[in-house]
Order: C-alpha cells, then structure tokens, then sequence
C-alpha cells in the first residue's frame, strides 16, 4: 500500500508525517519539484530583510530526516507532469513513472502575474519559494540595487517593501486597487499609507505599472494561484474560486485522491461556502487531515475563518472573518463599529490598537473582525478568530471573561470595548 | 425614583454610569466610604512600585466629574450601616437615612486576614484599597524598611514581592500551602519559585508565621472576603461561597435590590455552579449588567470562566477555567496535557511559553488551561477563556485558525500544539 504525496513543503510533509505516526507500515513517497522541503516560506521576508541570516535556518527538516527518522522517502527535484488516476500512476518530468494506492495533492500555488509584460525580466523577481529568495538575495548582495518597485499592496508587497526599505533601499509600492490589503477599508489604507510613509516607502494606489524599467528592483507580488493544472486534466475537480474542491476529509471527487494546503479550497466557517485563502497555517492543518484519512482513519477539516496577520514596519496588522464589503457582497446585513483604545495602560507603555468588529444587524452573530497597532494586534484576533469558530453573538462577546492585569491590558480590553460599541447598533 | 448605590469603585461606578446612560430622569446616588472613587486597585502595586509615580493616575474620575457630567450624586467617606429593605432606607454611619427604590449593593472585599495575630502592628500591611496603597508608601518614604516578608503567594502577594524587591528590599514570600497562587500544581510553583529566586526573592511554602516582629515590614495578602455583613443582616441572601447570591440579572432575594462586584458570586460557566473569583474585570461587567437591571433594562450576565493573570519579575502567569485538581472535585474526569514551545521563532526573539490544556476524559469538552512564559501568556490564556465561554471541545480547538507570521507567533501556535497533544489522550 503506497501513499504518494506531490508536494514537500507544508501540507505535502504534514500529510506524510501524519500518515507515517498512523499506519507505520504504509509506504510513503513524496515527489517535491524544488530543491528544498519542509522549509518556513513566511520566513522568507526576513531572511531576505537579514533577520535570518542564513536560508537553512528556514528549513525544519530535510529529506535525510525524513528519510531515516521517519521512513519517508522524499525525493527533491522531482516534478510531477501528469497523473494517471485510471492506471494509479504519476509520471515525473523525465518519464519515470509512479504508482499509487491513495494520492494527496500538495501542488501548493504560484505568484499570479499573468498580463505583466515585464515578468521576464532579468531584475525582476517574485518572492514564494526558497529558490525565489536566494536569487533575490544574491540579486541584492551582486547587483546592489538602490531603487525597488513593489508591485502588489497585499501581505507579501507590504512585508517586502518593508524588507527591501530596512536593506536601504528606496520603496515605491504600486496596487492597482484603491486599497491595501485587498481589503476595501479606507481607514486601514490611511493607517498603512502612514506607516509606509514614516519610513519613506511611497504608497501608489490606483497605479498600473507596465514598465519596470527605471527600477534597479522589481518585486511581483499580485498575489498567488493556486497549482492545480495537473489535477485538474486527471479529473479532479476544481471549485469556483478556481482551487481544488475537497470535502471536509480533504478527498477530491476521485477516491482515494486528497488534496490539501494551497492549491486546495478550505471551508469558510462564517460564509459557509468554500473559499481560496492560501496560507501556512492552513495548509498545514489541512495536510494533517489529509494524511489520516489517506491511512485510513476518519477524521474532518472544521474549515477556517480567515485569519492573517503581518507586519508593517512595526504596526501589527491582523483580520479574521469577512469586512463589512465581503459581508455584503455575501448577502449579509453587516453593521460594525471601530474603536481605538490602548493595549494597556500607559505606565505599561501601551500603545493604540485599534480595533473593528463586524456583526450581522439580523442575527448579532459576529462576521468579522480587524485590527492593528503596534502593540496586541495577534492576541486580539486571535480571541476574535476563536468567536467566529463558535458563531458568537455580539452580546456574547462584550462579556468574555479575558485576561486583565496592568502589564497585559486594560480593565475594559479593546474587543470587549468594540463589541459593547457594535451590541448598541446591531 | 431614586437608585442607591453603596461602594463607588469598579461594579458601583460602572453600574451607576450605565443606569444614567438607560434612564437620563432616574435619581442616582453612589456611598463611598473611602476618600477616593473610581480607581483601578490592580495598579495599586504598580504605584508602590515606582512604575506609576503619583496616586491620582490610577484614579479614571472624580466626584466632581459624576457629578457634573453624569448627573450622579457621589458621596465619599459615606459608610453604610444597615440596610433596612421594608422601609426602603439605609443608614449613614453617623445616623443619616437615604431612601430608595432600586438598590445595588456594590460593597467590595476585604482582606482576609483572620487568625493572624499581628494584623493591628504599624508595620503591617494589606494593600486592597488606595488608602492602603498611600499608607504603605508613606511608610517605605518615612522608615525606610530593609526586610520585608509577604505572607500569601497568591497575585496579590507574588505583585507586591515583585513591586518591594524592585524598590531594592530584601523579600520573603511566606505560603501556609503547597503552591503558589492557590493550584495545586507542582510544575507552575517550580517555574515561579525560579523565578522569584532569580531575583533573590525567598520562598517558603508549609510555612505558617505569627511573629513578624524580626521584618521591618510585612505585607498581609492572604486573599479576600467579600463585605457581606449589612446586606446579610437585612435579608440578603449569602451564597455557598460566602458572598452574596445574585442571579443571571445580578438581582439579590430582594426584589430591587442587585449586587455586583466583589461582594457577589458570579456564575462559573466551567462548572454551571456559583463561584466566588473576585477581580476588576468582572466586577465592571457585573456592575454594567447590574445598572441596566436596576434602570428598567433586562440584560443578563453571563458568567465568567475564572481568567486571571499576572506578571512575577517579568514571567507572564495566566489560567483560565478549572485546574486537574479542581475539575477533579467538580466531579468531572480531566485529562491534561503540557507542552513548551516558542511565543514565536526564534529569529523573532521568542522565548519558551509553556501551555497546559485540561479536558474532560468522557465528554472532551475542554475545562481550563493555563499558561506562563515571558512572552505571550495573555494571548494564548485568552483564546483558552474564548474556547471555555464556547464549551469547545479538543478536537475543535486544536483546528483554530489562529494568526500566524513570524513576527507574532510560530506556524503552529502553542495552543493548538496542546490541543493536538490533549486529543491523543482523551
């Protein structure tokens, strides 16, 4: 009984290592394309900034590990080109071919730059894998560029412009929306462009940009596709938001076939409607489900909420569930209310946090949340995640019994503040 | 129509504030028996540290300002006496009576410092209110003491060993029990005995004192009793816990008349029983709940689910819900699990954040946890306290889509690193 996983990066090795702690006899193979495995690509910014000196202090296994602690044979520079799920079979750039019993899909995604012209040029980069950092990081070490364009005000334009700014470079960040963070919230378009200006980044919004040619420094990042072309001609089937649909075991329509981490849908638990939000946490989630029914066991992917956060140039900037826009756009009746109050008292150094909730006006459940400071933002959404994994009501949440001492927060904590504000309008 | 309120600090003030903000014609008075009003009594510690420098910054408002700006009658050094619910009056120590038709009975805790011999010696003291607070800094300005010994190792106690080792006294915390902070586990009072002997604090547990005479001072901080006796005397029902029964509208046996705040008992959502945690926080939202009751709203308070926190010489100590050894008295079959990971990568300056995660065996309902580190503790005991309010089970928690980048945690946070654990084993 084989167990192939296409993929060695989050999900991919989750799944493996789960299915390998499950079943110790199951033959486990993982077919990776890149060079490295198991390595922490949100990391990537800060090796690129120089926190992290070195690019192996990113990777948290190799395939020796796997190899000899685990009983998995992980084979890099492997790309799969096609799979045969009739005759239960990949086949890997070069012809080799593999057979499987069960499958799991951890193609991952890749930079989204279809209609940009000058993706091809020589000083122009995206940032997603490990190979993508190092030739940028030799690119700036060789070429010593002074001028960079950021192309993409998302997490991964935002962390690099930060990034690039801290290695001394100038920063212009271009989106071509009207906001950052593909989120249409103008206050939090106001708080970053203020950021980003403290430390010289220039902001340009509404901005296409074709030519990157006065740049030292191009940097992609218009966000991510998922990989799901091989999937897709072996007849898994591909969901709306254009990943691969699974159900809550991570099986594709083709039995015995998972698919988990980018390249997969995830259940949105406040839409109720699968959705495309590619990230580490999930993927890992994602591949530990699927690598235990993939060995045989029975267990559910609960779905995810959408929580994220980054940083900007020290200003913690998180969400989790839908904006006021999403909410609508998804036939809700969305009403919020946004405070700002400090993170703790001033003699703790606290610092503004400001923080918004969005809830149902119908039903008071609680849709969505955003916050940002310098100080608290990841404790604050993540309190704001755990209600809307449990559907709480507005009223609910004013009287969470959450943590207070001086040196942590303030007596009235900035959710409990923001959802007293939003329980007398919903 | 006239509200009375007795006690004017946390659940008295912001009971008072919420009925005016209800009912804009109601007649509101507040009897306070200090000097001072509106203070926040966790920074008491704080202030005798040095840290907040003057005693007016931890007072939010004055007589003055209710007066002026809320229309509520403040009245300060106004101690109650008795209660007489037939005639709807209480009596002012000194004689004065004071009509009304609603009452909430805001009257506070005390130390419990009974069958301690030395109590009444000069250099004895408790720090519970802001007067307390002035007299115990007066006499570390005036005596100058070298040797100080805090008798109790529960937060009040570990705070002001903390606060008078920093002000370069030599400390001995005294605890007549096995552990500190009142849980019964041996991993938490090593972490903490460690870390008050990194900073020459002394530690002696199975220790009882009675003479105190060889210190140049001694702090009382034994725990707390709540102010039951003039509500008792006219009619008011005590609880099992010995504070003041309420129910969810925080209404006493006698119709009209409400408690909140560290007088009263508060539904424990853990154990669907009365508990008796007295702290600022609840006390505020007591007191919120208590003041929309008495103006005519029906608001109801949910119940808390025993959080706490606080910080020893930089370790950050927080629980929410029920310890192994009380879930195990509440009857329940608890199971726990204790990890120690990272707050965030290492290359972000994370620091070792140990997580126990308590579930019961048969339902797999989580039951408490708690948390200590220098980093992060607040966060994480958050997300626990949000899960206890959701009676979330293990395999639930474990999938929280919590935020993840490097700069605010590791990729698994070292909740859901628990929870994984934990589930193994229920």
């Amino acid at each position: 009984m084989r167990l192939l996983v296409i993929g060695g990066v989050a999900a991919g090795l989750s799944a493996a290592a789960r299915a390998r702690r499950i079943d110790p006899s199951l033959e486990i193979a993982v077919l990776e394309k890149g060079a490295a495995i198991s390595y922490g690509a949100c990391g990537l910014p800060y090796y690129l900034e120089g926190r992290v000196p070195r690019a192996e202090q990113l990777i948290v296994y190799t395939p020796e590990y796997f190899r000899k602690e685990r009983n998995i044979a992980v084979r890099t520079g492997a790309r799969v080109v096609s799979i045969s799920h009739p005759r239960r079979e990949v086949t890997i750039e070069g012809g080799e071919r593999m057979h499987y019993d069960r499958l799991i899909i951890a193609t991952g995604a890749r930079p989204r730059n279809v209609d940009f012209e000058s993706a091809a040029l020589p000083h122009v980069f995206t940032l997603h894998t490990l190979d993508d950092a190092e030739r940028l990081k030799a690119y700036l070490r060789d070429k010593r560029p002074k001028q960079a364009v950021v192309i993409g005000a998302g997490y991964i334009g935002l962390e690099m412009a930060d990034a690039l700014r801290r290695n001394g470079l100038a920063v212009t960040v271009i989106e071509r929306g009207g906001h950052v963070l593909g989120r249409a919230d103008a206050e939090l378009t106001k708080a970053v462009r203020e950021r980003l200006e403290r430390f010289r980044v220039e902001l340009q919004l509404n901005t296409h940009i074709s030519d990157v040619t006065r740049y030292d420094l191009a940097i992609l990042a218009t966000g991510l596709q998922p990989n799901v072309e091989i999937a897709a001609e072996a007849g898994v089937e591909v969901g709306r938001t254009g990943a691969i649909r699974v159900d809550d075991r991570m099986e594709t329509n083709l039995p015995g076939v998972f698919a988990a981490g980018d390249c997969a849908e995830a259940l949105h638990l406040v839409t109720g409607r699968p959705a495309y939000i590619p990230l580490g946490t999930t993927a890992n989630k994602m591949g530990r489900v699927a690598g235990a029914n993939a060995s045989g066991r029975r267990e559910r992917f609960g779905g995810v909420v959408g929580t994220a956060i980054l940083n900007v140039f020290g200003l913690g900037v998180a969400f989790s569930g839908l904006s006021v826009d999403q909410a609508r756009r998804e036939g809700f009746s969305p009403v919020a209310a946004r405070i700002t109050a400090r993170s703790r008292p001033g003699y703790f150094d606290g610092k503004p946090l400001t923080v918004e909730l969005v809830a149902d006006a119908g039903t008071r459940r609680l849709l969505g949340g955003s916050v940002w400071g310098e100080d608290g933002a990841e404790g604050r959404i993540n309190v704001i995640a755990t209600a809307l994994h449990n559907r709480m009501r507005v009223e609910d949440l004013e009287q969470l019994d959450l943590a207070y001492a001086p040196p942590f927060a303030t007596v009235w904590d900035s959710v409990l503040v923001a959802a007293q504000q939003l329980s007398k309008m919903v």
